[in-house]
C-alpha cells in the first residue's frame, strides 16, 4: 500500500537493522485518517469473505482495529495481556513471548466473545517473529471460529514469522513489507 | 446520551453496588458503531473549541478515541503503562493507582506528541476515582498544551473523582452517569 509505505518512509525511523519507530503516526501517536485508509484497505481485500469479528491485541493493534471495523461493520475484540494467576476457565489464553519488553505474556479472550458463529479476521500493527499472531491464531483455533485471515499494517519479510505462518495455509494481508532496513541505506520494501 | 445508558440496561452487569461489567460492547468486545456515536456526541459537545488532538491511555480507551478522532479531524496519542526504570526524558509521566489490578502504574507520554500548540480532549471509558484523568491532566499541563475538556463514557457520580476535577474549572462531558447501582435494583442514571 503505497500510501502507508510512504509515510515509513517519510516519519518512520530506522534504528540499525532490525528497529522500526513508527510511534508518530502508528502506535504511540496515531493518525486515524492513514487507519481509515488502511481499514479501506483490508476491507478491499477481503472483500466476500464474511468477516463478522476482527480480533487484535492491544494496546497498538486496538486503534487501527476499530477503524477497519467500522468498514467490515463488524465488532472487535482486544485480547489482554494479563498473568496467568487471572487465567479462568472463562478465558481462552496463549504465551507470546514479548520481544519489546522481554519476558512472556500471556494473552486472553473470553470465551464469550469468540464462538463457532464467528469468521474471524486479526488485526495487527506489526509482524515480525510471528510471536503475538501465533497466539491469536491458536485462540481463535481453540474457539473454532472460522479464521478468514490477517490484516497486518507493517511485515518484516526479513524475519521468518509471516512465512512460517503463510507455509500453514494462513492468509496474511501486508500492507507494508519490509525486505531489508538500515539507519544509513533506509528501507527496502517488498512489491 | 440514551444509546449508550440504553446499551448498559441492556448488556451492563452490575456485582455489588460497585462493579460495572461492560465487556461485551465497550471495553473487551467493542461495539464500534456504538463507538461512532459516541465520538458524534462528543463532537456535538466540544463545537468550536479547536480541538486538534486527542489524549487517551491504553487500552480500553484507545479504540473510542480513535473513533471520536475520525470526526474531530485530529490525531490521538495514548499515554501508555510503562515502569520507572523506563522513564526518560523524553517522555511526560505520572503515577496512577490501579483499582483494577492493585498496584501504582507510570504513565507515558513522548514529548513530541503534546506541545503548546496541542489543544486537547482527554477520552476514556471509565470516571470514578479520577485517578487516570488526573494523571493525564497533569501530562497535559505540564507539556503547555491547552486542555479543552474530558469525554467520558460511563462516569460513576457516587465516587468523587468526577466532582473533584470539574471543581477546579475542568470542563468534562460523561455520556452515561451513573448514580447508583445494585445487584437487585438496577442503574440509576443522572439526568
Amino acid at each position: 500500500m503505497k500510501l502507508l509505505e510512504d509515510r515509513i518512509r517519510k516519519d518512520g525511523v530506522v534504528i540499525g537493522t532490525d528497529i522500526l519507530k513508527v510511534d508518530s503516526f502508528l502506535n504511540h501517536q496515531m493518525d486515524v485518517a492513514l487507519f481509515q485508509e488502511m481499514g479501506k484497505e483490508w476491507k478491499r481485500l477481503y472483500e466476500g469473505c464474511g468477516v463478522n469479528k476482527i480480533l487484535t491485541i492491544e494496546a497498538s493493534g486496538i486503534g487501527m482495529a476499530c477503524i477497519a471495523a467500522l468498514e467490515f461493520g463488524c465488532p472487535v475484540v482486544f485480547a489482554k495481556k494479563g498473568k496467568s494467576r487471572n487465567v479462568s476457565d472463562d478465558f481462552y489464553s496463549a504465551k507470546v513471548i514479548s520481544f519489546t519488553h522481554g519476558g512472556t505474556n500471556d494473552i486472553l479472550v473470553s470465551k464469550a466473545y469468540l464462538t463457532p458463529a464467528d469468521r474471524v479476521l486479526i488485526i495487527d500493527d506489526f509482524l515480525a517473529s510471528g510471536e503475538a499472531l501465533n497466539g491469536l491464531i491458536s485462540i481463535v483455533n481453540r474457539s473454532g471460529a472460522v479464521l478468514v485471515g490477517a490484516g497486518i499494517a507493517i511485515e518484516k519479510t526479513f524475519q521468518s514469522g509471516g512465512a512460517e505462518i503463510r507455509s500453514r495455509g494462513i492468509r496474511i494481508e501486508s500492507l507494508a513489507k519490509i525486505r531489508t532496513m538500515d539507519e544509513q541505506a533506509g528501507i527496502e520494501f517488498d512489491d
